[in-house]
């Protein structure tokens, strides 16, 4: 069960001036089921977004990649319940005639569509069931339907993610929310998923792409599942520019900055909840290094950890075997970490110092910070100012049941 | 339970002439638990050995590589039930008191003695317990407890392992036999594990290293089971120099060809014996991955396949879910890798070619390799002549609760 996460209440995602959803039913993978959802954008609207790095990449990450080159997107239309993944060619022209379609329905050109799948990968999107519920998904068009969206784009999540935030940027009143799926095959980069990010503030088109890196690093990129990283991998960013600020033009600037920590907020409680909610997830781990030479070593670091089988069935357990902590330290590829000089703690309880188990810890420490479901693992090494943290959930037999019967 | 894997008859493991073995029980985790062997070598024995990169690598790790300096090792000591790693100072004092005790029995010098150790990380080593109990060890040497020693190292592992074979060389018949055990946190560099391959061939002490490098490289180096990497990897060749061939002093010659193929033989049949052994295996899986730049990228691509969650899952399944292979060949990190041209086979089906499914694929074909206990995934590269091969096993409950209970 997903770890202190419950769906968002749906009155609280804030509706985002220039933005509508739409969700209708295909019938791709189960009858009935709510798996179409169409986001319509103002004009005006600026798009950008990062994607998978996986060689596999799926058919609609190819094609929104070469879409974003338009600068004028208009829609975004999200299918669940097959990934249009690992389908060559005739994948790519797939996703190019659902964009066709969508583009016919909103009277804009298909460059101005991004598509976007997850699901089953290695078979053909079946483009006769979601042309025809196209119109449906238009036809309910709204913009206070976040929650239904989050609803609409969940594959093996138990719970739907999302979440809004408002700041003050330039005077006005800035509105942000965002939803995400995802809750296996989760590892940057990217970190997922799918995750859409929307803002009503005004942003230099220049500031964009800049922009979603800046939330991804904080937010998607740390955290991991299962250590697999997705074909269908999708953060994006819009910012519908009708909130009135003056335009953001300078990335140095105050109001930068508080956007992007409104955006940051929105998007790692969504990053955090899909640790919350990983497949037979029962707590949730945050691993924080700290003290490294650059970020690279300490996130290095932090998904050795939170990537070993080991530790995570050691979580599952609430078995504080804190040495698979440390041979996952040992062998996170740092050639020149001294082990002697770095600390590590689990919550409040000093684990290990001088190369080995602290003097003063003891079994039942341990063991009362294991029962947690929340826990910290922190890890000082001692040799740099700068630190990194990396969400992750525990490995459990539903883990294995899950992902043996996920097709079945 | 263990893919198609027996212990080896005790009267298969060939004696090696200037080997003696001897077992003796400390009660180190169980009382009454074999769990000391003593590993005697005649004087003019070579040793050199192969070690985990872990940067909290044991104690007894740390010793050993001082110690092989020496370069007349005369006896080994292995014990089970505690790793003695993560121990800081103290446990590198615990292992020299070990090698200590040994070498007062022998008559020979601590720095002539190896110790390994295998269990629990991050817990003192009781010397209290295994110093006693050395006598006992020394009176049961033999050349015949190779059968013996192989069940005295044993930690999570089902079950034992050794393997023999003898080879002619120099026109002399040779005699190699080894042990070895491991069954979780395996995966190179080393992939262990403890292992013991012993010949009475005589070879050159400045080829020793060249060798044991040279059969890890196709034997232990290329097993996973859940990607975790030991504190303790340990991998140790013994020649003894009593077959009476001409000393091997050429790495061109036929002699060290010949030599080599009997000691990888029998390294490989240990390597795949953990792979089948591993921790709630069900399957047992080879990763072929062909046609590669370089053997690196080629395991890179193996490896990843390997250890993913998600294919593994889908194999204890037997769920032809083929697009995780797909999707772990694209997150490999061979990044200028292109999809369009390489060929995924799932034993003798065709199952991925141009970016996507095969037009002759069945998910019937599948699911009949997928109900095989040995199933092999072959990867064709076609973009040049390297092949790397990699085994490992399936992902099931059983890996869950045996890695959940480990302490308990």
């Amino acid at each position: 069960m997903p770890v202190n996460l419950a769906a968002p209440d749906p009155a609280s995602l804030l509706p985002v001036a220039g933005v509508r959803l739409g969700i209708a039913s295909a019938g791709i993978k189960k009858p009935g089921r709510r798996d179409i959802t169409l986001i319509e954008l103002a004009p005006g609207s600026q798009v950008a977004g990062v994607f998978t790095q996986n060689r596999f990449c799926a058919a609609p990450v190819t094609v929104c990649k070469q879409h974003l080159v338009s600068d004028d997107i208009r829609a975004l239309l999200i299918n669940t319940g097959n990934a249009n993944a690992g389908t060559g060619e005739e994948g790519l022209d797939r996703a190019r005639r659902t964009c066709a379609a969508v583009a016919d329905l909103f009277g804009i050109k298909p460059e101005q569509v991004l598509p976007f799948s997850t699901g089953v990968i290695l078979e053909p999107l079946p483009i006769d069931k979601i042309l025809p519920a196209l119109p449906a998904a238009q036809t309910d068009l709204a913009a206070n339907h976040w929650s239904e969206a989050a609803h609409a784009i969940m594959t093996t999540d138990i719970v739907a993610k999302g979440a809004s935030r408002q700041a003050q940027v330039g005077g006005k009143t800035v509105t942000v929310t965002g939803i995400a799926k995802g809750s296996g095959m989760i590892h940057p980069n990217m970190a997922t998923m799918l995750g859409y990010v929307a803002t009503d503030a005004a942003i230099a088109p220049a500031l964009m792409q800049r922009m979603v890196k800046d939330v991804a690093d904080v937010s998607f990129n740390c955290v991991t599942v299962d250590g697999d990283t997705s074909t269908n991998d999708s953060f994006i960013l819009i910012a519908t520019a009708q909130a009135g600020n003056a335009e953001i033009a300078d990335a140095a600037s105050a109001d930068y900055a508080a956007l992007k920590a409104a955006l940051s907020d929105v998007a790692i409680e969504l990053a955090q909840a899909m640790a919350r909610d990983g497949e037979g997830a029962t707590k949730f781990m945050t691993i924080a290094v700290e003290g490294g030479r650059d970020r690279a070593e300490c996130k290095q670091i932090a998904y050795a950890i939170a990537r070993s089988p080991l530790v995570k069935t050691a979580f599952f357990a609430s078995d504080p075997n804190l040495g698979r902590i440390l041979a996952a330290i040992g062998y996170a590829g740092v050639s020149d970490l001294d082990v002697n000089t770095l600390k590590v703690w689990l919550g409040d309880v000093l684990v290990a110092e001088n190369g080995g188990r602290a003097a003063s810890y003891t079994e039942a420490q341990g063991a009362a910070v294991m029962k947690e479901t929340e826990i910290t693992v922190r890890v000082v090494l001692n040799r740099g100012s700068v630190d990194a943290t990396v969400w992750t959930c525990d490995f459990s037999y539903d883990y294995v049941k899950i992902n043996a019967e996920y097709r079945t």
